[in-house]
């Protein structure tokens, strides 16, 4: 892990190893390869909660290409381990298996030249089969790294998974000790360096109350009016912009019937922030807010009945971190975009990286190379024109080499 | 329609009528085939907007009592003509089709000694059955009315039906201009009369914005902070208690995702009032409120990629509307329940009968008897145990029959 060099020196030096310049040219070679498997596991539908059929595929493909320990494991993980010549440490590289489109999306890739349009093909499944490249690039070119490289294939990175996959990796996983360093492939665009990790809270908030006929029960407590109250409440809590953090009302629904005081509402709320001591603060005076919006609807109207109750449900639960900018692994891998002529910019967001950074360890987002927009959309695309998408895959494969370290000779 | 008598009188002359007393007496000797009628009708789902079975099935019940004119009219609803001796008035007496429960729910007849367990039981197929009883009974007995009297099985009764099959009838039906006076059979309960129409207004109320997420376009609009604000307005809204007006937010939902600003949210809302003229206050009032809910966060919060708008339904329109306690139909009605030992009550509601109430011809809701509980909910309930269930018949077909007069001799 060591960087004896510059980082900018280590690159160029790994860039003019005959084994990378080998492993480059396989990338090249086999990049309709690639391609293929992109559209491949595109079209295996890949849900929240429901990778099963993908991780069962993507398990096969890493059999396919020798990996030792190939498993699956207890939460949905798909795994299989490159050795190294035997540091002891282990570089993981993963990328998520799920997208965040519900079971019956139509997810066949349509092709429109160089353009590949499915949903979910570069978030983040065009990573999934460029991590596979990766592999058979290196062994191909005979690459030897100093520490093992754990490719992982991870469930639950979107939304309600609340990255469960990776989670499980760093807390139960058979690994978890070794873990020096984290990659996460996630998306083409490969200038972006996420280095920060947005930390959040999630919750379902039910509002409960008698209920009634709007008519004839006129005048009991009303939980929406309760739920309306916490909302506004949460909208004028402070947000700093540095550390960023926000709040919002996202989803809601309840009642029955337009002739009945409804007896159950419910809100989901999401509170970020790039601070976890922000973080904490806002999720405090959230839930502060919420008593207090109960209390005074409890207050305002009868409780003859019942009072308005609160249950909260977390839903999320996503730790702050950060990677140092002054980390080898920022450093390298910013060092690695450059040299492929990119403008590296380091940012924070919600990604895998987020738990192995509020563990400490080192870890980056990096991309997966090419082009593409509308992720989260129907109408997501990604661009596979050969010339774009191999120097996005080369910047990524130098990073991740550079930290695992290879041997020369 | 005159009542000569006082209206104890004209019922006590009615009910020693030898033709009235027969007609007790088939009453009595076919209860049976009334509650097989009941279940029979019941057993046939009638979700609101989806009555045409039960329709097509009360309307071949209909014709085989030799009605004239058995028809079906334009917006559903399902009649035919009993003549008088022809002072050229309809009395209508009607039975709505529709029930609360939608396409799917198990409408099987359950039966527990005198007690009928089944959604809609009640509310309103028991009075569907009982006006066929009391056109049996009328003719089996010979007894001729001065006025027509028009059967009718109204579609449209409940939630967001909206009155739409009554309303057809009096502003579109091709008897409209004949109808001296209304009577909807609604529910077992006798001894409540129903002279007082309560008016509503309902809303579905659209809020829109341009979503974004939640953490990237943080300090745009969010729609459900508008939502909120105009909740809590209309809770704070005064609601008199005479003439008795109230105010609902009963249903709402909105929103795509725990991590997105939604771009759409929407609640319903329930207005009503005693008074027209309330009602027409309150409307306003809310109206107002709504559009300075929404103008309030678009000065809130960011409207760079767009505002909050509103989008305002109208889902329900029932107007207001009385018939005065001192009304004969209203005299004779309560009459002819006390006369059956009840001691009748007038009161308030949102029937069939709001209609004509509106438009100032006399309207009343009359039971169909017996009793019967947890109308609306699954567990819905009626108890025929004959002696009880036919006191309450006898009283409803007497107001009927004291209104339409009956020819003696």
């Amino acid at each position: 892990m060591s960087a004896p060099l510059p980082p900018a020196q280590t690159i160029a030096r790994l860039l003019a190893n005959p084994r990378f310049r080998a492993a480059v040219a396989v990338l090249d070679r086999e990049h309709e390869r690639t391609v293929e498997d992109i559209i491949r596991l595109t079209e295996i539908p890949s849900p929240p909660f429901k990778e099963a059929a993908r991780a069962a595929a993507y398990l096969a493909m890493l059999r396919d290409h020798g990996l030792e320990e190939v498993e699956q494991d207890a939460i949905g993980n798909v795994m299989g381990r490159r050795r190294g010549s035997g540091n002891g440490q282990t570089v993981v590289v993963a990328a998520h298996l799920d997208t965040v489109f519900p079971e019956g999306t139509d997810v066949r890739v349509r092709r429109e030249g160089t353009k590949l349009f499915a949903p979910g093909v570069g978030d983040d499944t065009r990573s999934l089969a460029v991590n596979l490249a990766f592999l058979r690039a290196m062994d191909s070119a005979g690459i030897v790294t100093r520490s093992d490289i754990l490719f992982v294939g991870d469930v639950g990175e979107e939304g309600l998974g609340d990255l469960r996959g990776v989670r499980h990796l760093f807390l139960e996983g058979r690994h978890r000790d070794r873990i020096a360093a984290f990659f996460t492939v996630d998306s083409p665009d490969v200038d972006r360096i996420v280095t920060g990790g947005i930390g959040s809270k999630r919750y379902r908030v039910g509002f409960r109350g008698p209920g009634g006929h709007s008519f004839g029960a006129f005048g009991l407590v009303n939980p929406a009016y309760a739920m309306a109250r916490a909302s506004l409440a949460l909208a004028e809590l402070p947000a700093p912009v540095d550390p960023r953090t926000t709040h919002c009302v996202s989803v809601l629904g309840g009642g029955t019937s337009v002739n009945a005081i409804p007896n159950a509402v419910w809100m989901e709320v999401d509170l970020r922030s790039q601070s976890a001591a922000e973080l904490a603060r806002l999720e405090a005076a959230f839930l502060g807010a919420v008593e207090a919006a109960a209390a005074a609807e409890n207050a305002a109207r009868s409780t003859r009945e019942g009072p308005v109750t609160v249950e909260l449900t977390p839903i999320g639960d996503r730790p702050a971190g950060e990677t140092p900018a002054g980390a080898a692994i920022v450093q390298l891998a910013a060092a690695a975009v450059a040299a492929q002529g990119y403008e590296p910019v380091l940012e924070a967001s919600s990604t895998d990286a987020n738990i192995p950074m509020s563990l400490g360890i080192p870890a980056v987002k990096i991309g997966s190379g090419g082009t593409g927009g509308r992720a989260h959309s129907l109408e997501e695309w990604i661009d596979v024109e050969k010339g774009e998408s191999l120097r996005g895959m080369v910047a990524s494969l130098a990073a991740i080499l550079a930290v695992a370290g290879v041997e020369e000779g």
